[in-house]
Formats: structure tokens, C-alpha cells, sequence
């Protein structure tokens, strides 16, 4: 810890303490399946873990009766054997079976073969990486076929001059990092389900994160894309390079679509200098109007090494304490705010650092903090942001809602949603990316309810949709949110995108039901 | 001018004879027309200033004479009048008087229905902006009409704390920066046309810059777009949301298809914090293998400070000095390298750049260098590497181009030009964004000569292609290079592209005989 004399006060706490239960457990998603499954069992209920204590997801063709299955092949005993010869002998399909099923045989030719087998027989497939999804976007509705990308887990090259990375979509986020390091090189992208998402699941889905901030969204970092049309087209735009102004950039057409419009199957990526020195601030302020002053100080005074500024309410706080058992290394406040710093030299680092908190808590902006420079207290600090959602699944069910808002309006939601629910909800809580305008808000119960649903929807997106937010922000819209798309896209967009689909993938085989909102 | 103590025997020039010439012209496009206007004898070699010395440019239709001119309808007395009614009569349809006129008229309900009524009546439309690309995409082939942005040059809004501006399309980029100055915010990118080129070609044109390596490109800065689609629909998408993932995102489909898709109307556009202080190093080597030793020493020391790192060689040199009376600072060598470095601190940002410049002077990377931190001294410095351009037209004629190439054989590529050229060539010079590895390759001789145009093309191409580099890193395809897109395309990625024109423009109206290869 370094020991910053203004403040020493406010450092009450020995680090190993904090964690009074030891819990590491992570977020994780059901066991990722292999090779071509249809299940008829998934929903997107399991796809980040159970929602509810104790009681098993309910499928999501039970949950939502009214939906009615398109009108795709069904699987049958011609198809598997069809699948089978295509894969040859070293490989198997599973139709039962599904976990930690691993074989080597996943290529690009396959997925292509594959697709176009399944667009002639008007089977539907769900393409399907580390599974750790928000939105039901990466688990079959009814009986679609999953094409997982798991095993397709190479890294074709890394380029440290030029700072670029190739490689397989079904490469695991965190593995990715960790090799990077080597060269001193790191992902542009960093999100609490790094050790089990997929970089294809990533780019699918536009993945957003805490580094957000500094290294920009996927549109800007992917340099290339390969991946493999609904008709079993390969589109090869795996340029590494980070200008090509040649024709249309189709390419970004696969970046957040949730693989609706084509397979990602590789891709080239854009990896930053790895900084040789992180630092971590944990603040605590009073009021909203704090936080966002700290935010503009944090990026006039921090400005190019600012790499995060994340906050968390008190609510947030307490289901870490109450839940998890995690200890406030701080007094109790409204807010607090984590701010992280990267750069490449350390005495800079510590004095522009040291300068912003002489400034936040000269002018009462801060009440109280604590900062590190230590990779271990730095992973535990970050927990206490990043085990939030782990946190609230304690209280029996959380309904989630993943919004970007004006700065100006930001926590407002959260109080007037609280205010709306009142006894109702154990907890309204607000957390997330402020740095982006991005909140997290979850509403926690004992169980789910109709009743506080209806509640929380629409009032939710007609409140965002209001002041021109995005009732989405990173999480993609799924199956769960993709009815809600018009509260943040003019009907125009919206009959383009229909436009796109309809061109790139015309009998609708690829994640039906995912992203655009049905149609009968 | 920094005295740094170690290379003080470096600093052997005062500033204000640098330029002998006191020269100040800027590359500039003719004067941007307004209104709507149906030319005739706008040919695109008119696009950035004169290429021919003392010439007139050549007619492209008249160029290029076995191209066909689309089955478009051609203007008549009832179309003027029609967008005379649209306009109302404080407005005014040009068709001959272009230059300096200027009327308020321009919204989006006007851009619509102008291109609906076209649409309708099949009358091709050419959008333009600054008219200062390089590549003949927003001049007319034929009789084209000129849908000219230039009024719509108002700023919406902007957001110091989110660092987001909005404006329409037809804002001055030079301008734009100016007034986020007062904001403590800039632009993202930077060009040497920004005195004339407009907000809505940049984003059009996916414009590069020496920004690039520190802000990323525009597909992850411009946060929204609104456009105009060839049959009138608009489709705002006009976001100010750092994050929004609901749906695909169409605005993709606007940024670097040359107005073949769409007509930019406004854009939102992320604005980082305007750094405190810049510096400027000039420095000098013998080898391109030093040029890439001091990018990696550059990447590794100077991280989250370094804003600028471009190269030029010594006949780049020459011309500055011989055409335009630039002085060169240094001692003569064969490579000079530019490094900006733009940060929060400025005794930081010294202390780097002065470490950075002991590791490659102390290991005789760099033999020779000039360092500035005053604005006029660096603008001046600056002007050696932006005025090339300009100087190589005094040669006579110049083949220009713009490649991505992989850093090990950036400069390969102009050596191996110069030896096939041989005494052909005036000039064969290389300079450009080496950080990005995007290499400006110019000829120059005293007269065009298709001999010599034929031993550039396709070779060039052939062997960018052959290294998977980009035939346009920048630039753009317009209407002289589209015919090479499948040197740096997959010919699937090309018919994608195709259908995506075919879905978005049925007709064709939108900037014809642009960016794809023409088809009979």
C-alpha cells in the first residue's frame, strides 16, 4: 500500500481482513457444451447462473407460452448422421450427454459446412461461446441446434511491434490476457466473466467492461473479422491491420449482432501496451453530484492515465457485506468510487494520483478512501465492485436492467425507482461503469413476482427511453430484451436491421428469436 | 525549446529561419460548391488542387472514355424547377455560377425529400462535402448531381463531462476543434485538409490522420450518425450514448462508404480531454531498422503520452527543401521521424520523452534531433512532415499512394518502386503514419506518362496484396481505386458488399461508379 501522508487517516484497515469469508467464487455460466447439440432443456435462465435459490431455472418456452416456434426443420436421426459424417469418426455429436464433452475437430471449413447443411434443411443454431450471457442471447428458445465455438481455442499470431492479436473466436478472454503479457501487450477489453467468455462471444455481442473507458468499444479495436454466413459463405475480413479503407467495413456487420447475422469464427484484435504500473483508489462521498464532480476532476487531473472510474451505492455495498460476507474497508457512506489508474511510470503515476486526491478531498468532494498499488489488494478492492452481482443473487431473485443514461439523470433512476417499489423490492442498487454512463440497476426479492415485474416494466424503458438512453448498454438485447428495442431505436433503424437480416441470413436459421423483436 | 542537457549539441537551428520561404499555402480543395448542382466540368484531378503544372485537369469522363455513363435520367427544366419548390425561394438551384454562393437553407427534411424526388426520377446524386479527398469520390463521373453539405455546418451540442459533441455534417473539422477548445476537449483525429474538409467526409471517408495511433479510428469514436438513405428515409441514429448495444449498429454502414450508402446529415462523436501541454521531437536516422527500434523504444517509454509517431524520408526531405524552401533542421540523413507526445503533466511528460531520447540517442539509434514544446515552433516542425504533399506537386505530375503495409516491409515497397522506376522517376519518396503502418508512396516526373503509370499499376497492388496489406489505408477507393478493391478484399467479402449497396441504394443514384467496381 502506499502511503500518501494527506490521507493516511483514512487507511483504517489490514488488507488481509478484508475478505472475512475467503469466498472466490465467480460468475460463472452452466458447463460450456461441445460440438452440435440440440437441447431441449436450456433456457436462458442458466445462462449466468441460478436467478433463483434453490429452485431450477424454468425453461424459456414455458416461461413465455405465447411464443410460438418458427417454422424450422426438426431434428431428426437423417440429420445427426449427417452432422456425424461431416465431423468424421474422432468426433461425436451429442444429443444427451453435454458436459465436458471435448474433442479436437472444430474448423472453419466445418462451420461452414455445417451452416449450410442447416440453412437447406431450415434448421435453426444457436452459436454459442463461454455462455455467459445476460440476456438469453446464446441459449436455445425451443429446440435449436447449438453450434459451441469452444474448441476452436487457438492463437493464430501475435504481432508485439504492431500490437495486434489473431486468433480462434473460442479463445477464453482471461487466457488471451495472460499469454499478451508475455509480450507486453494486454486485451483492449476486461469484464467480470473473463475467466469463462469467449473473444468470439465478445465481438458477437460487443462486449463493453471496465477498460471501456480508456481503450474505446470493439467497433474501434477488432481489426478483423472471419466468420461464416447463415449459407455457409466464409466472409474472410481478418485484416491486421489498422487502416484499410477498402470498400464497406462488413466486418462491424458481425460486432454486436449477436451472431443473428453470421458465425464469428477468428479475429484479429487491436491489444494496447500493457501499463507497467496499476494503482486503485476506493473512495466514499455523500451525495451523486459528488461522484460526478470527482469524475471530472479524476479526468481533468488523471487524463491519459485514468483507466477506470467505476461506482457503487450503498445498497450495492451492504449485499456485499450482508451476502458475501465482504468487510467495507471504509466508513459508511452513499457512494463509493472506484477509480484505477495505468501508466508507465510509477512516480508519475503516484503524483498525478496523489494530486487528484489531495484536490477530491481538500474540497470535501471525498470523505474517505484507501489506495493500492498491490496486485493482490488491487484484485480485492476491484471484488468489491465486480462481486456485486454475485452479491444480490443471495437475496433470492434480481431482476437486472443494464441502462446508459445522461450523467445528469444517472442515479436519479435508481432513487426514483426505489421510491416506486418502496417495501416491495429487498433492494433497488445501482452500480456500474459511470465513466460511460453506464448503470447497472438490479432490483432484488425473495422470489420472483408478476406483480414487482410489472412494476419495473415498462416503466424502466419508457423512463430511459425519455432522456434518449439505451435500455441496453453492453449486455445486447437477447432473447429476454430484444421486444424493448424500439424504446432505444427508431422504427426506421429497426426495419433497416430487418432489411440486413432478411439479406444475410434469409431463412432465419441463425439465433432466431435473439435481437430483433419477433414477428408472427 | 526545451534545453535538454544530453543532446544540446543537436539544437543547432533557430527557429524563425526555418522557413526560408515563409510560404503558408495550404493543399486546398476549389471552392466548395452549395446548393444542388449538376456539373459538367468538374472532373475529380480537381479534388486536391491541381496535380498537372499549368494545366487544366483533364475531363474524367473524357479519361476514362471507355466508361459508360449509368442508365440514369438526365436533368430537365421540370427537375431544377421541382427542387427550386423544395427549396422555397430564399434558396437557389446552381447550374452554372458555382463558386462562393452561399444561402441558409439545408435540413434533414430537405436532404430527404431531395433525394426522394431523385430516387424517384432516377437522377444520380454525388454527396459532397470539404471536396478535398484524394481518390475522386465526391467530385461528379458524368452529369451527376452535387448534393453539397457545406451549410449544414451547425454545432448541436457539447458535453464537457461526457466528452461528446454533435453537429451536422457540413462543420469545418479545423473549426470544430477550435471550439472544443473551450471545453478542454479536441477532435479525435487530425488531417492536413482541415481547414476544408468537413465533418460529415471525414466520417463518410472513415478518415484517418496522425490521431489515429492515440484516438483510434471513427469506427469506435463516431458514437452516432444520422443519414439520409437514396430513397429518403432517414435513419437517425444521431446516439450520444458511449454505450448502446440494442440492435445491430447500422451507423457502421455510414462510416467509409463514401456517401454510396447514404448521406451523412449529423454526427456525435466521442472528444477526448484536450492534453495540457504537447511536445515535439525531430529526429534523424540512417536506417528504417532505426525507425522501427525507436517506435518500439517509443511504444514501451512514452505509452499513454505518445500522440504522434510518423516518418520521411530524405527525398521527402528534398522536395520540401528544393520545392517549397523548407529548411531541414538536422544534418542530412536517409529517415526523420516525428514524436508527438501530448499529456496532463508537463515535467511528465519531459522527464519521458527525455528518457526516451537518452535510450535511443545513447544506443546511436537516433544520431541527430530537435525538440519543441512552443506551439509556432512545433506547427512549423510539424509543417515539414504535412507539407510533402504540396511540395511533390511542383514536380510536375505525382502518382500518389496510400498503402497499409506489415512494419517489416513498410519501406521495402518504395525501395524496390525506386529501382524498378530507375530515372523514369523524378522522385520516389516514402513517408507517412509508420505507427499505424500506413506508408504514403509518391512518384513524382514532369509530365503523366501512361509508361510509367504502367509500371506502378497494378505492380503496386500486386504487391501489397501479396503481404495482405491494403491498397487504401485511408484514402478511401472513390472512383479511381475501386476497380483494385479485390487486391485487399475476398471476392465474398466483396459480393456482401455488393448486396449491401443493392438493399440500401436499389437504383444506384448514390455516388456512382464509387468505391465497388463498376459492373456493365
Amino acid at each position: 500500500m502506499m502511503a500518501f501522508r494527506k490521507w493516511q487517516h483514512s487507511i483504517h484497515l489490514s488488507f488481509p481482513q478484508l475478505m472475512r469469508s475467503g469466498s472466490q467464487t465467480q460468475i460463472r455460466s452452466v458447463s460450456p457444451r461441445c460440438c452440435i447439440v440440440p437441447v431441449h432443456r436450456m433456457s436462458f435462465t442458466t445462462a449466468s447462473g441460478p436467478k433463483c435459490k434453490g429452485t431450477q431455472p424454468e425453461l424459456t418456452s414455458k416461461k413465455h407460452a405465447k411464443l410460438k416456434r418458427g417454422n424450422f426443420a426438426r431434428l431428426s436421426g437423417k440429420h445427426v448422421d449427417h452432422f456425424q459424417s461431416l465431423l468424421g469418426s474422432a468426433s461425436q455429436v451429442l444429443t444427451e450427454d453435454l458436459d465436458g464433452y471435448n474433442t479436437d475437430w472444430m474448423n472453419i471449413m466445418r462451420v461452414s459446412k455445417i451452416l449450410r447443411y442447416c440453412n437447406d434443411q431450415k434448421l435453426a443454431v444457436v452459436p454459442q461461446g463461454g455462455n455467459t450471457g445476460l440476456v438469453g442471447g446464446s441459449v436455445p428458445v425451443f429446440d435449436e441446434i447449438i453450434l459451441s465455438l469452444q474448441l476452436m481455442d487457438k492463437v493464430i499470431s501475435i504481432d508485439q511491434m504492431a500490437g495486434v492479436m489473431v486468433c480462434q473466436a473460442g479463445c477464453i478472454l482471461e487466457k488471451l490476457d495472460e499469454q499478451l503479457a508475455d509480450y507486453n501487450l494486454m486485451m483492449p477489453l476486461d469484464l467480470g466473466s473473463k475467466g469463462s467468455c469467449h473473444i468470439g462471444g465478445n465481438v458477437s455481442t460487443n462486449a463493453g467492461g471496465i477498460r471501456l473507458l480508456r481503450y474505446g468499444s470493439l467497433h474501434g479495436s477488432v481489426l478483423g473479422v472471419e466468420a461464416v454466413k447463415a449459407d455457409g459463405e466464409i466472409i474472410d475480413c481478418l485484416s491486421s491491420l489498422r487502416k484499410d479503407n477498402t470498400g464497406y467495413d462488413v466486418k462491424q456487420l458481425f460486432i454486436g449482432s449477436e451472431g443473428t447475422l453470421g458465425v464469428v469464427t477468428a479475429v484479429s484484435i487491436l491489444c494496447p501496451q500493457r501499463p507497467k504500473n496499476v494503482s486503485l483508489a476506493l473512495l466514499a462521498c455523500s451525495t451523486f453530484d459528488d461522484v460526478l464532480s470527482s469524475l471530472k476532476e479524476a479526468r481533468n487531473q488523471l487524463q491519459e492515465i485514468l483507466s477506470a472510474f467505476e461506482v457503487f451505492d450503498n445498497d450495492s455495498m451492504m449485499s456485499n457485506q450482508t451476502n458475501l460476507k465482504l468487510m467495507n474497508p471504509l466508513k459508511e457512506h452513499n457512494f463509493y468510487i472506484v477509480v484505477e489508474t495505468s501508466g508507465s511510470n510509477q512516480s508519475h503515476d503516484e503524483e498525478k494520483l496523489n494530486a487528484f486526491l489531495e484536490t477530491v478531498m481538500g474540497s470535501e468532494i471525498i470523505n474517505d478512501g484507501i489506495i493500492t498499488t498491490e496486485p493482490s489488494k488491487i484484485r480485492i478492492l476491484w471484488g468489491l465492485r465486480e462481486k456485486i452481482t454475485e452479491g444480490l443473487l443471495h437475496d433470492g431473485y434480481c431482476y437486472k436492467y443494464d441502462v446508459s443514461l445522461p450523467l445528469a439523470h444517472y442515479y436519479r433512476l435508481v432513487e426514483d425507482m426505489r421510491v416506486r417499489l418502496g417495501d416491495r423490492a429487498t433492494r433497488v442498487v445501482g452500480y456500474g461503469h459511470v465513466g460511460d454512463g453506464n448503470l447497472h440497476l438490479n432490483v432484488t426479492a425473495p422470489a420472483y413476482s408478476a406483480e414487482l415485474h410489472s412494476l419495473i416494466e415498462p416503466f424502466i424503458y419508457e423512463y430511459v427511453a425519455k432522456l434518449r438512453g439505451s435500455i441496453s448498454a453492453e449486455h445486447g438485447l437477447g432473447f429476454i430484451k430484444s421486444k424493448y428495442i424500439h424504446h432505444s431505436k427508431s422504427p426506421q433503424a429497426v426495419v433497416l436491421m430487418k432489411q440486413l437480416k432478411k439479406l444475410m441470413d434469409p431463412n432465419g436459421i441463425l439465433n432466431p428469436y435473439k435481437t430483433l423483436p419477433h414477428t408472427d
